[in-house]
């Protein structure tokens, strides 16, 4: 079999089925998080060590003829910083790994790092080292680690997928579709007009909720992941780690006000639902948490079903609902 | 210019250069460490927390059509912990990416995650995740995060390329130049013999010296590299990064028997100065301390200077001559 029918979530399964029948890693009681979450947990020494790494592929996971390299090395730190964020830790470290085809120009190097260290200032983050190696495929793959709490019993606080309960909310920060959208007009399928044009940055430079991701902590959230593959995907990973279900209202989904402007109502609602590479953080937990997180950050925080019992800064769009399960494996999702 | 024309040791410097003239990281005071030595050493709470990554392309760091799958999943984790153990650290864990062509068999993956399982066991590091992508050409890259031990004063314990004074002894582990014979053999540059074959294993299931580096620590020694590059090569780091020159006596050196009895003397030597990939570490320190290390490791441990003053199970075989720096940059290196 090939692994093109096996698909990347395919592989990954069986990649870690197999390193369990090897008994593997299964005796380490310092690895409190391995293979299925945003980010490997490590138990240090009274802090959680947090370890995450993502690779960007030319003509894979990015278009390298309209795409700034400054833009790829951004996006490169990014989308691993986002995954501390979503695990609710603070980034610390990077090592940049480059597989360069020989051909490549110095300059376009030069920009790629301008990007990065831009990104590593803005996020925190300090570039500690790596690896360039030869390649026919330009590629850039970064490992950022981080830390996070313990609270005073000793135990890692953290925002895990397995965290979701019963009566939870859930919210998201910020505004979906962009990135998609942003996506659309980069690749030429969608128009590039003035209303469009602010969804490019969307797709280019993500800004990690590294910030949200700390007070939901704080707030007594325990459950988030950041959208990487989609609103309905990411709340699928959720759902499935803390085998749950969940309720999407259409009409409540926060979209990116440049997608509703640019788009018709259908596709603005498809690319807020389904579109990857937002980084925004999707969080459930209680309202009460999720009201005090709403107040304590400077991102907006929307819920995903309305409930009247929150404030109209605060509207919640989805609620989950454990006992649906069933119900929405006949599908029976709304939305 | 070109990539090519610059090469990876220049690729990397202008790279620190770029990173440092954008004032980065200058500032975060927990970075003990960055790029330039084995592995990124950052400051935790109470120890020293040690990053290193590395990648292994198909066609350029190893022949896919001679090397099993299950020895590309060996050697990709040894070649990270060996930067570890060449800090003197403890190895703790790997994140796993796979750079993985559509047409990859699913069959070659478990067989590359046999080995490198085995090697997770054999070293004593959890695999912990990782990130599967879609790309032209096979890549394996694996991030290994250790820990190095603080002194009672607060400060990490580790072996620096940097750490090389003015009078040490230079040993190395084990025996030099099986890695690269093992490569002409397997290139088929070589005869594969009953005496040549001993030589694959070397360069195919590289064993990284983890416990002769923490023992380094125990006996006094900060000064290490893991030989990567090549003895020469990898003394030449140490010699630039501790501002010291070296004198290497080419009668001294420790060859691997099987290097000795399968090429002419002069290939073996070249071998055994200059073959990259070997893994074994070489320490610097005071020939007290050396001496003392000898005694509490199951590897042979060898100078490369004779010194009566030492015992015949060291005989120490170089001496780090500071002042002789000049001298060797006129190109007086006795090797």
């Amino acid at each position: 079999m090939k692994v093109s029918e096996l698909g990347e979530f395919g592989v990954i399964e069986r990649l870690a089925t197999l390193l369990a029948a090897h008994g593997h890693a299964a005796q380490n009681e310092r690895l409190f998080a391995g293979i299925g979450d945003d980010a490997a947990v490590w138990l240090a020494d009274g802090h959680a060590l947090l370890a995450t790494t993502d690779t960007m592929v030319a003509g894979v996971h990015f278009l390298p003829d309209k795409t700034a390299w400054a833009d790829v090395g951004w996006k490169a730190l990014a989308v691993n910083v986002s995954d501390i964020a979503a695990m609710g830790g603070r980034p610390e470290l990077a090592l940049v790994t480059l597989n360069l085809p020989a051909e490549t120009d110095v300059e376009s190097l030069d920009e790629l790092y301008g990007g990065l260290a831009d990104a590593a200032e803005t996020m925190g983050v300090a570039i500690a080292g790596g690896d360039i190696v030869r390649a026919d495929q330009f590629a850039i793959s970064i490992t950022v680690t981080g830390r996070g709490e313990f609270d005073n019993t000793g135990h890692p606080r953290l925002l895990r997928r397995s965290g979701a309960r019963e009566g939870d909310v859930i919210a998201v920060t910020g505004a979906l579709g962009g990135a998609a959208g942003g996506l659309l007009v980069l690749s030429g399928e969608a128009e590039e007009t003035d209303t469009s044009r602010p969804l490019l940055a969307r797709h280019l430079r993500p800004c990690p909720r590294v910030a949200a991701g700390l007070a939901a902590i704080e707030a007594g959230i325990r459950c988030g992941i950041d959208i990487s593959d989609g609103l309905m995907a990411d709340l699928g990973h959720v759902c499935v780690a803390s085998r749950a279900g969940a309720v999407v209202w259409a009409d409540k989904l926060p979209i990116d006000a440049a997608v509703s402007a640019s788009f018709d109502d259908k596709q603005a609602l498809s690319l807020a639902a389904t579109g990857g590479e937002e980084y925004e953080l999707l969080l459930t937990g209680p309202a009460s948490a999720m009201g005090a997180l709403a107040k304590q950050i400077d991102v907006p925080l929307r819920g995903i079903e309305y409930d009247p019992a929150l404030s109209a800064s605060y509207p919640v769009l989805a609620r989950l609902e454990i006992q649906r399960m069933e119900a929405l494996r006949r599908g029976a999702m709304p939305l």
